[in-house]
């Protein structure tokens, strides 16, 4: 029986037709069917064509057919036919129901997606200039990845490519202090999915977690969507501030970002580190060291990774593609300890399988011809040009007026404002906005924002000023002095007048 | 300061030497560091080589430096230093604290990856010809999508790409008989990350799910990862028994196969359609229909989706392009009631941002030219010879010893074998494989599986026989004639010996 059977055009609508009168009830259970031939002569349409329209009604269940018989509408369906409207199923809202989980998410708030409305000077962290990504080298790798074919396409391994791994175990000693087995490292959909594998695996409704305050908020909605409690500890010019970690006992995890914290870019110092690590040990909690950016970092080398120092294999080290190649790839990776891997693979085979796997092979063959290394200290005579650029466009514009911190490192830094409140940021950014200029505030990154109110802080946090997250990575130099100027004629503004 | 300072090479190793000292106590805290002139002239290394290596350690928090000082080791940290091995981390082994969610998926027993050991004919069901894939069409349509630069490169929408999803409506209507909005559909890593995301928003611990018996053991191991109970329904002929469904308060959700059953290929006919929609609507419970391989209907129209008839918002549509291009993309999509879109979007945003941009624009522009559905037409043709030669060869080599069932759609059969029992299932794949042929059991996609004790199923159940799931997608037609010959001398051996 070929496809040429099959019906389409007029036979679709034959079948459409009588599907219909079926539903509705013309065309009564026990009835016969129209005879073929009768039908074909009514329509003036060939009987194959009426045929085939027949065969696929009886392959469904509507008709019953036998050789050499009439057909006949099927017995009734147990139950009365549904309308076959699928607008009016759109339209059938109703709560519906969910998990706990799906609960929590559903009524959580995430910031708006940057995908909507781009400013025209836009310091939005994480966006990266589509020019600085390395077309050609990407080109080049990828067909010839394309083209070397395999004997055949299957599910590939959860924990990810094996030629990647191996390159990045290299690249993770090179750059970032950091020796592990490849058999550590998992290959993730950016560092977004192995946090939230860490929250999954690792977190429980009952349990609690540790949080930078401020911090990274696409992180802390991950863990707070598993029911667990946050214990956000404060942050300082050097990151975490470690002497006041909860003695919690539910605490089963804790949140790092030590070689760039986000957002306030301090580098956690080694006495932090080792009593970060020792407060593992003792509560028998996770660390999550998140080096979202660890490779940007100007003056010195890059800070070893806080995994290299970490006796006790408590400390689980997330690496991305987001900042050196682009945000868009969605490929990042875990280094785990190894009580840590079998479970990892297996909820990483559940949860989706296994990353791209041709993006996977572009990319260990990047790395291996020493290509993306060369991309990667290229961006980062880039960023530091862009950086600097920055500082002195701030000197220059706010000077006395605005302090900026964090520039050290990433690709990014926070402006505070001592001459504006908190309060004052939301309409900062809305003013920058309307002339072409997008301003992040830093207060939702708190976790008590003190835009409500300063004096509802805790009495040992001194109020703070007005913060601006500024994203320096997919602007020019020009749109950096551009954007700079415009914002301190805001800010200069309503301070004087 | 300049990139040009940061210690590499001799300064590299000063620092680990210094590093080493400090840890292990050589270099006390509150002690000088040797001056900077003192231990290059010691070493015969430049001055800038130590003072880099020294501005490293003070960021890093090992030395307090200040200028025209000298600098001295930081104050001791509060706790002991860890000994700095990474091995003995890795050593460290102990039970992990891990969630519920994780102690399930730990001791979960997962298939064996076929990603592991191949054999030379493998009827391995989800398996692809390389050969098959389109890579001239895809590698013109990727280049053009590389070179056709957007201004940035930021987060895309959680959904999926517009043009992708405009694409999929026209063809989900095309192909599928499906009417919905574009907005109803959200991109997601292929139909595992869209059962796995249904999993964790729509089950509870305490909730229960139907589940079709046998059935796809990677979405049932989703769903009992959350700790719900399965219910499982038994199948047919033709499909899901759904005058068994259980009136269980509990069930929330039922996972099916109405276009192919997994994995004996019956078409859930119109009366059992109704039947599962009016218990849906019954319970509130979700239908998950998963169509993984409906576009590969032989002879008939391929089936229209049940979600097609959905009147009442209940049924969640899933389709995957791992069938029809590769299972290594890791691309598919869930066709939403609206009721249910924000909070899909929502949980894919937290669980890993969005699907790769990229692939996803190269995908619309194949379906939006015409070149998906010509490739799907000529793999119908292509895996239409396969399957004829598979029945074929069955008819010829096993005549009266073997009848295969589910051969009117999709790219597998099952073969029963009623001269042998479930139990002699293994026995026979191992014995196939070590001539080169893999084949694979179908008692293990039961849920109380037989191969146990034909005598403990229950008595409604009649005895059935062994059978193996054969897919034939990713072999040639002489490859499946010589791996039947390979297999139906197995199977006849021991019958007659």
């Amino acid at each position: 029986m070929g496809q040429s059977k099959a019906p389409s055009g007029v036979g679709r609508r034959i079948y459409e037709l009588l599907r219909g009168q079926i539903a509705d009830g013309t065309l009564a259970p026990g009835a016969r069917a129209p005879s073929t031939r009768a039908l074909a002569a009514d329509l003036g349409v060939s009987r194959t064509t009426v045929t085939a329209a027949y065969e696929q009604l009886a392959a469904e269940g509507y008709l019953v057919t036998s050789a050499g018989r009439v057909a006949r509408i099927a017995s009734p369906p147990a139950v009365p036919a549904p309308s076959l409207g699928p607008r009016a199923a759109r339209r059938a809202r109703r709560a519906p129901t969910l998990s706990g989980f799906g609960r929590r998410v559903g009524r959580m708030a995430l910031p708006v997606p940057a995908s909507a409305e781009p400013a025209r000077i836009d310091f939005l962290y994480g966006a990266l200039a589509s020019r600085d990504f390395p077309t050609l080298a990407w080109r080049r790798a990828y067909q010839a990845e394309l083209l070397r074919q395999q004997p055949r396409l299957i599910y590939a391994a959860p924990e990810g490519e094996a030629s990647l791994r191996r390159a990045l175990q290299g690249y993770l000693r090179r750059a970032r202090g950091l020796a592990c087995d490849a058999g550590q490292i998992l290959v993730v959909h950016g560092s977004q999915q192995a946090i939230d594998l860490c929250a999954r695996l690792l977190l429980d409704a009952h349990d609690a977690f540790v949080f930078e305050d401020p911090g990274y908020l696409m992180a802390r909605r991950c863990f707070e969507a598993t029911g667990a409690t946050p214990l956000p500890v404060p942050v300082d010019a050097h990151g975490l501030d470690t002497a006041r970690l909860p003695q919690d006992e539910r605490a089963r995890l804790a949140y790092v970002t030590p070689s760039h914290q986000f957002p306030l870019g301090g580098v956690l110092p080694i006495g932090r580190r080792l009593e970060l690590l020792q407060w593992a040990q003792r509560q028998r909690a996770w660390i999550l060291e998140d080096d979202y950016d660890g490779e940007f970092r100007y003056g010195q080398r890059p800070i070893d990774a806080l995994q290299s120092i970490d006796a006790d294999g408590r400390v689980i080290y997330i690496g991305t593609f987001s900042k050196a190649l682009s945000p868009q790839l969605r490929l990042g990776y875990l280094v785990l300890p190894e009580a840590l891997v079998p479970v990892f693979r297996h909820a990483k085979r559940l949860t989706d399988r296994h990353a791209p796997a041709l993006d996977q092979r572009v990319l260990a063959s990047l790395i291996d011809s020493g290509a993306y290394e060369r991309h990667v200290r290229r961006m980062r005579r880039e960023h530091e040009r862009r950086r600097a650029a920055l500082l002195e466009a701030v000197s220059r514009h706010l000077p006395g007026e605005a302090s900026v911190i964090g520039a050290a490192a990433g690709l990014h830094v926070v402006l505070w404002l001592p001459s504006l409140r908190p309060r004052d940021e939301a309409a900062l950014a809305a003013a920058a906005r309307e002339r072409g200029v997008g301003v992040y505030p830093v207060s939702p990154l708190f976790a008590a924002p003190t835009s409500r109110s300063p004096s509802s802080a805790p009495s040992s946090a001194p109020p703070r000023p007005a913060g601006l997250v500024l994203g320096y990575a997919s602007l020019s130099v020009e749109q950096i002095r551009e954007g700079v100027r415009i914002l301190a004629a805001l800010v200069s503004g309503p301070a004087r007048g």
